[in-house]
């Protein structure tokens, strides 16, 4: 026996009827978003803060290492310089914008982040892993050494710039830890999966049916909503991968950029002096 | 053919059914304010505790910088002077209330916080972002002089002061950094287009219908959902811009005139010794 | 025309019906209280840490200034003293009980807080905030002087103590800025509120009507309701301001008395040697 | 007139009726169980990490104390002694599990944990509070001893083991915080409460009435709502008294033997050299 | 009277609408889950941290121990090989994938971490928990010795070596705490039984009764919430247990290796000098 097509519509009528029952309950989108959303909030943050932020560093070297002669300056621009280079190994490897500026090490020779002997010396180890935190070390090393050379003046300010040094590490290797364990992957993919299947029953039962009363052809209320959602969701997976391609996501390239001038302006003035003090408008 | 008036009305009628269906679930307001109010509150908190509070840096010089003569009485109230300076120089490219406060750097040297010979030193920066952190170079710089003449006797006290001047720097950097990367922007708009959108669909939907058997003309459930919505909405809008110059705003200038006054009051204090020390009347 | 008695009541029906629907979508009261207590038991929890606990500080003192002498034992009281001064002049512009109990500083000196010279002292001081700290300035003073003094034996312990007094300031500092900015007002001003209208909405909507065919005079859901409600706004309120003077608050003037006592006895055993050693029972 | 049993039946049922309509959001324990163990398990957590684990004290003391003699030795045990005496001091003011194991003092001298000297000392304090810390105001004092004896070579060394028995006694500080103001205690009474008039009014409200089409004589749903509702109640119970006496409840007793064997074990290879170092098998 | 088979099925179809009734309040899955993932990923997040990363103690074994004679070169990989040690200790009590792969201290050997003196010495510990900690023991006593042969040059940097070596021990101990008090029992319990109750109960009540007027004997919304219910439950379970053996969990096998891989790599490189400074190209 065929199915005339009026059965038809009215089997379809039957399963969107179905299919819209409790859909609210079925897909509790409201709450999975909203937790999903607090989590990677905080997550977020832990990335922004761990992309590295030479300001810190930068005047711990201008104020700590003395001396106004050519080398002493050479050395806190180079310190400045390992630390931009540490900061654009790591993070090549994680964001594409700059995996984009820096498809190979000769590019950051290009850039002025690297020379060619010490691109050599990186190359030359073998563990994938360890080649990031090198510049770092060569830092430290350096560091060391000017308070042997008495440029740091006592062990205890030795002790707060290798903290500065360390504390620049440790936010890209927490980066690092979120590359290599992102979030238990099942877990997005569960949020997103709900959402693009709640808008595919709502394709169906938000139709208006042969029976209803009412019919304005284009289902405003669905529209609103999937705005919303969809909305939501791409909260969610912005803050997921902050350090993707998109527009919205954050643009790293100019944050090594950004290090590098600051980083270099501040410890350009690490020589001169601070101004005469003049007594203040207050003294009485 | 024409709509006859009566059938327009009827039509309306079911755009407003229509409309009003599900409308809770549709728009689950409730949630995203609550999550959102929740994830703003925390950065609001941020923002607060780094706006800068100037006590303990005062407190430090006033201790460990020792020396009851004119110049060491200079370096701590100059000290003071630059720290405040500094704030005032990161709020006022931050809070529009200080920025109509100080729209030039020479609004600074008329407030007495800026020489003309610092506001030199200051303009020949090139590097916008440097600048910020200038008045507090000089103030390690100051710093370890003062070590160095001896007046923080030893080298653990000169890293408690710097480590002042350090807390004093992150509070404000975070300052700069929720200004770079606010929040991202597109989960604000989201709910609060939501809230908007809710409450043009209510502006349908909640007639009082010709069908309806009652009509008390004033929409008083929906009148309180607006007051309530809007209210939290509000207070989600003031915690995420908390350096506005809305009433509700943190006073910034309030912050910065506290800071000089009670940074001087406190430092001027330090060459004066502690009073006598008297037996405590539970002595036995 | 004369309005009818009957018609009135059907009128009053109908507007409890019309208020009664949808009310828990209207005032969602439970995830407004939900996210807000939430919110204020983190507050509550800063405030509770931040009082400030002598025994850490008492402690550190004992075991690090040496000097079984008059002038160190009264040196140890006297930093005692000192802080739980602080810590009184701090609370009493914050907790009603503080104040009741010291409304001048004159009660200060009859509870043996403070003496006469003192507060001649602290009075000349013009800056109100700046008076909060000037007996902490003294405890670093003494401290730094003990250092000078030998009694303390070297640098890093002298900065341990510091620490300590700087540990004790912070927390009492956090209360003075939960003070000044208490939580944006309108935050709890619009839950409580909502609270409110959602119980007079209720007196009205939820009568047992005309029609309905069931009275039990008593609206027993409606009262537990207001118990369950009532008391988690209660909890929220008592969170929000935990130092009043209610008897759900924190007791300060206890904190106040236990931090004094415990304090000089923690001290007041500094110059005594522990016990002799003994060889414990599980040698072997 | 008297009441015929068919009349009350059916006043009953709509006794019954009434109280079942909107029962979900009369009483939303879902929300309030929700929110109440999310605030308990973060205090659940400072009490598990407050409840004081020795391990890393005993390391610094095995490895910074240095001296193979009988008297050293003597010194790193005594030490650990003091501490987990201390940890016993205090757990049994707060632990039912370890008040019933040490109701006197007299019995932790039984259990080696006290000499008698030590002991009398500790009773001859009048302030109950004091009383906790004098245990570890002993350690520092050896300490800061054995410092002067150069068994601990440098002061910086010092500053560590002192750290170490500070942040041991932090946690122990948070307990009796904790003990002094649980939580306020009207919002787990609030909780509790309302769980159970939740299934008093289940009881009468979920009863298969006369009219009903359907009777299976045992509530099967309500059964499962009550185990389900009651598990989560005896979860916030059971977070909100760690230390209690019921099974699930942290086990203070295990952790103070642990403590000590663990702490001498450790310590008691001070004195020993680690082996000798041999090329790893990597060597190349 | 026997019941005629239209008459159990007409019994079947009630008691299948009685468990439908309010069932999405009576198991209100999406809270629970919500909340509880909330709560697991908090301590996901810290058994992540806690596992172990030696990046930091390397780079500070490189840097700041110094000499390129043979005997310093083994005191650094030996430092690299006792914290792996340790790590693979903790690990394989914890981790059923470490286990596998080290059953016992002999497949250690083999496997390069232990040599057969350190493994006796180990062995002759009684307390299990104390042998944790031999290795880095070890290490804080190689460290003093280092300090004390002038190879580390100051107590500050000597400070610095501990306290990494501190921070990966109290990683490893924040594991063995959580092994020792996982959760609550009760609470996960709850959880997963709950989600197992719902959909026992969704076979019976979800089934397409004799009544209905639409049958598609496939139950497409069923089993989508199926889908997304148990996901989220996988979700929990799998941060619950981030050390176990399936394919999500943590692969703390690799962490081992790159441990030692990386480590050793960064020391080998701490007697060789920084590549020589040159000028940056931006100089001018």
């Amino acid at each position: 026996m065929e199915l005339e097509p009026i059965k038809i519509v009215r089997i379809f009528d039957k399963f969107a009827i179905y299919l819209s029952k409790d859909i609210y309950q079925i897909l509790p989108l409201t709450f999975m978003l909203g937790f999903f959303v607090t989590f990677v909030v905080s997550r977020w943050l832990a990335i922004l803060n761990g992309i590295g932020w030479i300001d810190n560093s930068a005047m711990a070297f201008a104020a700590l290492i003395h001396g106004d002669d050519e080398k002493t300056k050479l050395l806190r621009r180079t310190l400045i310089r390992y630390m931009v280079l540490n900061q654009a190994l790591v993070l090549r490897d994680i964001s594409m914008q700059v995996r984009k500026r820096f498809p190979t090490l000769e590019t950051l020779i290009a850039a002025g982040l690297l020379t060619s002997t010490e691109c050599k010396l990186i190359e030359s180890i073998n563990d994938h892993y360890s080649r990031y935190w090198v510049p770092l070390q060569w830092c430290q090393q350096h560091l060391c050494k000017a308070r042997a050379d008495a440029k740091i003046v006592n062990d205890n300010l030795l002790g707060r710039t290798l903290q500065e040094v360390h504390t620049f590490q440790q936010g890209l290797a927490t980066l690092l830890k979120f590359d290599w364990v992102p979030v238990p992957l099942i877990y997005p993919q569960l949020i997103f999966m709900s959402v693009r299947i709640y808008f595919i029953l709502c394709l169906i039962s938000r139709q208006f049916l042969k029976d209803s009363s009412f019919d304005i052809w284009i289902p405003i209320t669905t529209m609103i909503q999937f705005v919303v959602y969809m909305g939501w969701m791409k909260v969610a997976e912005m803050l997921l991968n902050p350090l993707g391609d998109d527009d919205d996501d954050l643009e790293c390239n100019y944050v090594i950029d950004k290090n590098l001038i600051t980083g270099l302006t501040l410890v350009e003035r690490g020589s001169s002096s601070p101004p005469e003090m003049e007594k203040d408008v207050f003294w009485d």
